[in-house]
């Protein structure tokens, strides 16, 4: 039997039961050998539980594949076949920072591609350059599955700066979407054609059925009468139907950040103000299922891992390892690198797309010009995604607050200067490359203001 | 004698002394011959009092030139050799409406390229269609200089959907900023080389000394020590500096409201709220200088007229037009289409850039190509441009949400929607194309906030 | 059972039991109801030799399928699923000239892309917009599966001037090429990945193994030791290797052309002055397969057929028609429009790509940009396209000589343009668009030189 | 005084005294205050001709200048103001292989951009190179004139592979064009609108009248009927005047090498066969003009240098020095970077187009889109320039031969492979970077076939 090596970083995630759970479901087709979950000394106590809980998982299938865990990320990359990455710099708690700065102020923090989401990207890039620096050195031949959040800037940061292009960016959303529609309008998936074209969570679809018809607004219309399969972990305001009609093109859940902002941010403040933020209520859930994946017993997935947030993004990368593995030309939605897909965008810059999945990696599906108006979004995310991405090499803190105020969530000005210094400061930690901005914040005597952040500073977080 | 006529539509301006002004001093390189001013019924009255004005500023001039005055905008196009356009679509009342509705809701009303100008280019632009059509009937070899605003998008549509070439788009904003950037680093204007790109009132420039070396930094630098020659028009709210300097670049100054949204917002409620939005401010500046131009003895530009914001502006377009009419081959910047010169838009688009002006109209200098975020910004704003030509000539009203959404000042969903239903209620008169929607709207009884707004329409404002 | 009616036009081509043959073997799958071939009164009597072996075909087989034959060609149309083309209009007699005139005067006249291919498409193009605006009046949910010579200019032509977007242009090179090259590495078609990128006949691809390594390389070696697979038309002069090795791409059997013009000229002439041109022979072949044909007994496709140099052209066509119908998403190489797949090309021209095939028709895979060498080729050939393309609909015999120019198979001047003159004489029954051209070289007395095809014109051909 | 240093390198060069009296003549606007003359060992002797007559002609100008001459490239180099490049690496003696050894096989050589020029590019760039290198170390801040031939190509190697943007490449062909064409039409050159795009030698214009009407048509009928200016040493074979009345663009006089190739071949290959090729009549006039030149009373530019085909070359450069230094804004046709001025091409290749000539340098005027034939051709011709800049510096033979395979002027094939290894071999000296292959060719007895080359490579030549 030939050597079929996992690696997974951040492996004491609480997604790795999926992950588990994706990999028993295909073993015919992807027989891997071994599993190694990796993880950093402060994530060792959960990595020790998921390690034991994804070893139960295999015992209790047919297959005899063992699980080790490390915190030697170097030593378990050898000879790795793929390695994923569902890594989160700073914990939870650095998502809590980045979400609740912004909202201490009245901005929207929104982790993915929002204000958060960019510090998270400026933590994220040089943990993953150096993943890939050690990639180069001890698994060459390895692909690199990410769904490290903000997947679509850390694929562009891994292909840009880290010269490594064996890598696909994964997402849950479309996989959700192509899951949810076709039932709308009392289709199966298979019966329809899908063209999905933009960035990660900025991205928009179009569906024809299987005679080329296009029944993009069957589906718009359907999304207004039924259940319109928003992610659960983004506020079910629905998008303005006459929008929707005239682009004749349906966004995705994430869209409503940017489509219907004022509502998003007031449905944000108020989780702000009471239960907490989204990622408050991700550390409880988290806690529950760990709490679950304790018990020996316990040796599938539990049902309440799917209230997570991010269903089938491990499916989604188990799918792609085997289309990769078995040269199966597969049609997934991927990050990877647009090659003229969306001319609208550079031909070398990565985007996210439908696109046959095979031994090569991704081969993307033309998508055509876009209308002005999506076209104009895009363009704006995608710069806005490259300013940060060398933001986050450079450390330049010009560029940081150039690119931050391109962020339509963002209203430029000095409170938003305030949120970006704020942020600095919060991650400190984990922003070595803005090292010299940060002690002239600290000189200038900036500090953070909302108290649940500063108490994380305060326990050393 | 040879002809040369020039006809100006919106002539019973307050800017109209300053054409004539223009005209005289340009008059040996630029000898006109008949000036027609041209209103409408609602202007004939100020028409009157600046026809005579402007007779008796070329009467105390040694040259013999005589101005008429019209309502009947095709005759006087007769034979034009250029046409100047300055005319205010529902005059300064609706520019009340466009700013205050907004504002009204807290949202930035600004009539340029804010969520305001999209509806001036919305009323504007199929009234200047129809201009084209007459000139194309009736003085077929004219130049159309304009500058009635959104000065880049009516151009737009003029080449786009009125298939005009012969077109040239004026602002006062670059012609301020290089006459007043010099003197902040001891240079005189001769000695620098200013290189303009972007869109109508969202440009960019750098500056070289007769060295070629770069001053745009010196240039920023002393922008925070010394007068930055800001709009009268414009809140004077400092850029952040080490945004400036990171794309040593020199924004305009309109770029305020996109790089300091929050001040220019905050600012704009506090009028709304106190002395009354610009548009109500001008009224009253308006109205001061028409009481000094019926003094039959004033036969020169007053003074006052500078308070007015668009110093410059008729300077300028006499510049063009003196260029264009001797073929001198004059350094300006201009509204003019693309051509390449701003590699990150489409060939065919209307940009702002410097241009070489001369008997051929305007021959845009290239610029290469921008850096992510000034690229991604410009992005967007042509394509919301685009978008909103499109709207003005389809009355798409999915299409206008969706580009009035893409707004950077504007937080999507429905308060912007209220919004923008209330400004098609407010200016129902002047938006035909938009008669269906608006039909809906009365019936859904949406009514108007704002109680400026509706004082103005219970007068059949 | 569902209708399933398929239009073939000119349907007394010899390729016709090919096209059965191709239904037969995909019935299930594909369950044709009705064939109707269809073609002109010149060509009746091999209409009905078709006509009948189709039949017998069909007969032998499981499936009680009729096939009908007319000549007129818009009652067939009616409410056809799928139209095939497959005509040539003014017959082998016009290729035969194609041929002849450029080589009278030592140039090479190549059917396809090169300055006989250019007169192919002259006569060509209007046609098939007649076929478009009958499909628009009487089967406007049709398919149209071009062909026809030259496959990417007539696909071009339809999309651009027809507006017809439901067209696929085939072509049997590609499939050829994934047939032949696996052999050549011991390897199968299923084990490897291609990479498709450029035009009809003028296309390079790469290709990559199971594990997507670069077996480009390989192939190329291997090329130079074994039988590389050269379209039966196509005289076997080889690559020269080193230039192989450096683009690292495997060109089209049609590149010999271009990338070996001296020895494909040299053979051309010889062939030429002795068993003549191409044409000539194919007009040999086909005599002896209508003889073949003929015969009551004969109900397959003969053996024969594979020497005519168009094989798998139908079985492509097929394939096409099957994956379209039932929405398979198979994976062919077609012309189609580019949608950014060709990122060196505009992405509303037409290119051969790699693409899924389903009931939305082709979706490309995006390919990347080329290096400089293969840019530049291609940039030049697709204008040449276009050029042809204008030409064809506006009969400007300025722009006619200007792109024949840019043909690097003709060395412009003196005898280019008197080649030019003669093939618009020698065709000028099919080249309404170039009557006053025409009389005006009749005017000035230009002759044909080749005597072969004086004898063609002598008889009315 | 201020110090204004010119270094001319290739200083012997028959060319200088035009240089000289270009500077005489702009003495006021560009006082030079030292011309540093520069050769090699192997040009010593012209350069103390030349120099002497230098000093001459400044000595008996008004102004006190010291010519001074070297050949120690480095110190010459040291604090220049200007460098200007007129220098031919292998003499006259290398011209005469470029042009003979493809003549030898019937193929066009053509010492720019046909296949002889792109080895005087595979010569050259290695030494532009080097003298850049040097300019970096002990001349940063002067600006590069360069007119050696090919200028295009050498320029684009300066910027792309040199890093180096302070360079103008000029040639006197646009010159000659604006100086001759107004005179066709009874105009003034100041009375006309040029526009120029392409590269050099490979660029077409458009004119305007002064009121901005297209009077392309007009000069390319009076064209037919009155001298051309078709420049000395290009044979006068007229354009075809239907192709040109097609482009409405006036191509530049090297295009009849692509427009008439066969008549342009065949004039060739007649002084080939009789007088000798250019290169050897050159050398003859340049033998006369060096014995006039040292005609101690000799002390202006004598008549016969206009004999010689590149008059108002060194005119052109010093207005283009005068231009920058005295930051003077002339509109002048030089080869700079795009930046999107020729949007067909990408915007940081080196175009030659109108441009702004300033203390920034060159500010190219954007043309906007071509049509299809021009542009295919040119997007052919700068896909080769680029391929032989780049072997130029990596010395790749495969790449070389895709590369001379792209140009027009050569039929592809084992003749051409022959003639690219004969030029390899009879340019060995200097061509280092491909010595691998030359030795192999050695090794394979490839040898040289025309006599006078053979007879040049037997003197060590």
């Amino acid at each position: 039997m030939q050597k079929l090596k996992i690696v997974t970083i951040g492996g004491g995630s609480s997604y790795t039961p999926e992950l588990m759970e994706g990999m028993i479901k295909r073993y015919a087709a992807f027989p891997v050998t071994e599993i190694c979950l990796v993880d950093i000394p402060d994530g060792a106590e959960k990595l020790a539980i998921v390690g034991k809980m994804a070893q139960r998982m295999w015992d209790s299938s047919p297959y005899d594949v063992k699980v080790t865990t490390t915190l030697d990320r170097r030593a378990a990359l050898k000879d790795a076949d793929f390695v994923t990455t569902q890594f989160r710099v700073g914990l939870l708690e650095a998502r809590i920072k980045d979400e609740r700065i912004p909202l201490s102020y009245g901005i929207m923090g929104q982790e993915t591609n929002g204000p958060g989401g960019l510090f998270k990207a400026l933590r994220t890039i040089p943990v993953i350059l150096d993943i890939v620096q050690d990639m180069k050195d001890v698994c060459p031949n390895a692909w690199l599955i990410n769904f490290t959040n903000p997947s679509g800037m850390v694929t562009e940061a891994i292909i840009r700066y880290g010269h490594w292009d064996k890598v696909i960016g994964l997402c849950n959303v479309p996989v959700n979407a192509m899951m949810k529609e076709p039932k709308l309008i009392d289709k199966t998936t298979g019966e329809l054609i899908f063209e999905f074209a933009g960035l990660n969570h900025f991205h928009w679809h179009r569906v024809s059925d299987a005679h080329g018809h296009d029944v993009t607004p069957d589906i718009i219309e359907a999304m207004y009468h039924k259940d319109d399969g928003i992610p659960k972990n983004i506020h079910k305001v629905p998008f303005i139907k006459e929008q929707l009609l005239d682009m004749n093109l349906i966004p995705c859940g994430y869209h409503r950040y940017y489509y219907r902002a004022e509502e998003m941010l007031a449905h944000s403040i108020e989780e702000y103000n009471t239960i907490g933020t989204r990622a408050q209520q991700v550390k409880q859930i988290e806690h529950e299922l760990f709490e679950l994946y304790k018990d020996p017993n316990l040796d599938h997935k539990p049902e309440q891992l799917s209230k997570r947030g991010g269903a089938y993004y491990s499916d989604a990368a188990c799918e792609a390892m085997m289309s990769i593995y078995s040269n199966k030309n597969t049609c997934m939605v991927v990050s990877t690198v647009n090659r003229g897909a969306v001319p609208d965008l550079p031909a070398d810059c990565v985007v996210e797309v439908s696109a046959n999945l095979s031994g090569k990696g991704a081969l993307p599906l033309a998508f055509g010009h876009l209308e002005a108006p999506e076209a104009g979004w895009l363009q704006l995310m995608k710069n806005m995604e490259l300013g940060i991405c060398k933001a986050a090499v450079t450390g330049n803190y010009g560029l940081l607050l150039n690119t931050v105020f391109m962020n339509p969530l963002v209203a430029s000005g000095a409170t938003a200067k305030q949120v970006v210094d704020e942020l600095l400061l919060a991650h400190a930690k984990y922003l070595p490359q803005f090292a010299d901005t940060i002690a002239k914040l600290k000189a200038d005597h900036v500090t953070v203001k909302d108290p649940v952040v500063n108490e994380l500073l305060a326990t050393g977080k």
